[in-house]
């Protein structure tokens, strides 16, 4: 007998055409899909039409940072990068950061929303040590069937210009972090070749991911995208490096932008935007004409550094392809290929799809079609991960 | 008897602490507002601490473009200004607009988020003739006592280049619209002259307010910013005359901002600002410093401009604050002071606020600060038209 069969529903996968069809599903991963399955199951849904779209990828957050959920904070921490870092290490002990409790609290929200792997960074530097680690692991633990978790050790507040932040994030890989970070090495740490040089050896020798937080501007951002190809070249970690942000590559003149989309595709270099305030979008057209891989993030969520954000990645999908002007069906399904699929290409997910054999990882919303439904931002109806219901309507389905 | 107390909210005025009160409302008018009111009322409704904020103003939207709670239409009018005049004129008559009732079904959705007032731009062209203002005309009598609605007659496809739309415009201002609208005169237009001189002769005949469209950009934007301003002086329209859109005032370099935003304050010149996309914001915190006049509007909403769009105006508020990177909570309360007495200024309204002698016009939310309110954009608990309940959570009252 089989699970659970989600009857009559349309599957979406990008670039087909949308069609009625059935899925089937046991011990949590999709065994057939198509119309008029027969085969008998514990549970059927009558999906009654409505669209069927794979898990959301969250491909950038700060689960450590935030304090969803908590009472309201007014933001002290004003525009600077280097303010924001100082008012975000300042205030961490007063507010009971970083905090089990509220990072629970935005991945329930998350999973309510249809988001099932969520990238988080995790802020590592002396004073705090791995305590961010041990707060979003154990957040991750309490929904450890309902959303995966892929951690970063991230070095927010500096890593060559940090003494001793090396070492935590090479005990934060030893200890099983998936991901090493890295924060504008020439335009905050100051050590281009030293930062970039330090993590991919890290990365080599814990066979870890890379995402490094790129804010540095025109042609010193541009600079060190192609210092980060150059190393992923060289180090043949084609496929496991993105750098989050970008904000050059949504600033530059068209011809840069699609010369340094061509070459992230073919170094397998990936980026991460998340539409963060009037910061530069990564341009959805020209990574895609370029085949370059693309993922979306909600970033910071209720803390220090923004008051802003509710933790919907449908929501954000939607402001990406707002603020880079997708008008067209086509267009607008890029943001969404980016906020499904370009995530699971960023975390490294193997088993991700609406296809026979993929983990089911998947959502449904009343919408007449994919671009409908960014735009609209409907209710999640229902919410399926590993093949159990986890949410309907829009709320957690009690454990 | 009074009509209706609402016991025990939190009203919010600009700049003043919030405290609790209570608010009499007889005959549509707030007769009084202060802790501990005993006055009996026909109704009373006990609001529990909940944040009372004044009616929202949707300063700038197009109700006669609008395909609002249609089917999905895939937008095809792609991004240049020209493209999308021509697809928006091409298409009207295959898609049968202007619509009542697609008009209608958007101030429903505008009314039960706590919008109390609009001002709705309506196409006229030698095409369309005054058919968008008889079908928001229409509409609008549909929620006569639920929202106002004031029309600007717009000449979206040009004035002085589109032969027969200045007479059509005159008729419109002759049928009682109360304003005026132009776009881009030098950018679209070709004739500044020419076409800010008929605007504000007419203006002047009629006694219309003004509002133009302009989304010209940086030097060529701001000259025309001049022009408007001295013509405003010459003809003594100070206070009624607007600048919709205004894309170069948030590009141009702080010090041109700040000369601007002065000149506008002296000459009684406002903006509309609505975070459209990528476009440029004008800078709240410059305007608002200068004493300027800045109202916000949803501008299109599901229409063949974009496919955006849902006609929150309080969700429009979280989009230009979070795009002016507004963070500590008297920034954010910037935003939704403009996205409510600063649109009662734009549009000349002379009884709005929550002040005893005011229209009683106000919704309420369930948000710890107004900054709160903004930022997490709550479903709107109880929404108050002219002392009559029109919404509660979320959902129209039933006439």
């Amino acid at each position: 007998m089989n699970d659970l069969l989600l009857r009559g529903g349309r599957p979406w996968t990008p670039g087909s055409p949308l069609g009625t069809a059935d899925i089937l599903i046991t011990g949590g991963t999709i065994t057939e899909i198509g119309p008029g399955l027969t085969a008998p199951a514990h549970t059927t849904i009558d999906l009654a039409g409505a669209l069927v779209l794979p898990g959301l990828v969250d491909a950038h957050c700060h689960l450590d940072k935030t304090m969803y959920g908590g009472p309201w904070v007014p933001n002290t921490g004003g525009l600077t990068l280097r303010g924001r870092i100082d008012n975000g290490e300042g205030r961490r002990d007063e507010l009971g950061l970083p905090s089990a409790e509220y990072a629970a609290n935005l991945l329930g929200a998350m999973i309510s929303g249809g988001t099932a792997h969520v990238r988080s960074h995790i802020d590592i530097d002396p004073e705090v040590g791995l305590r961010g680690v041990e707060a979003v692991r154990a957040a991750a633990e309490r929904y450890a069937d309902r959303v995966d978790v892929q951690l970063v050790a991230f070095p927010q507040g500096g890593l060559m210009n940090r003494p001793g932040t090396g070492a935590l994030l090479e005990a934060a890989l030893a200890d099983g972090v998936a991901a090493i970070g890295g924060l504008d090495p020439a335009g905050f740490d100051g050590d281009p070749t030293g930062q970039l040089d330090l993590i991919f050896g890290l990365a080599e020798k814990y066979g870890a991911r890379i995402d490094i937080h790129l804010h540095d501007r025109g042609a010193l951002g541009a600079w060190q995208y192609d210092l980060i190809i150059e190393r992923t070249r060289a180090t043949g970690l084609a496929g496991r490096v993105t750098i989050s942000h970008a904000y050059a590559m949504g600033e530059l003149a068209p011809d840069e932008q699609r010369r340094i989309a061509a070459d992230l595709a073919e170094a397998g270099v990936s980026m991460v935007t998340c539409a963060v305030g009037d910061a530069p979008v990564v341009p959805l057209r020209t990574m895609r004409a370029a085949g370059a891989a693309l993922a979306l993030g909600n970033d910071g969520i209720r803390d220090l550094w923004t008051p802003y954000g509710d933790g919907d990645m449908l929501r954000r999908i939607m402001t990406v392809a707002f603020r880079d002007r997708l008008v067209a069906d086509p267009e607008i399904e890029l943001a969404l290929r980016a906020g499904t699929y370009g995530g699971a290409e960023v975390l490294g997910l193997t088993d991700y799809g609406l296809t026979a054999g993929s983990a089911a990882d998947l959502f449904v919303v009343d919408a007449e079609t994919p671009a409908a439904a960014v735009v609209s931002v409907p209710v999640r109806t229902l919410v399926v991960k590993r093949g159990r219901v986890v949410a309907r309507d829009g709320q957690l389905v009690a454990h």
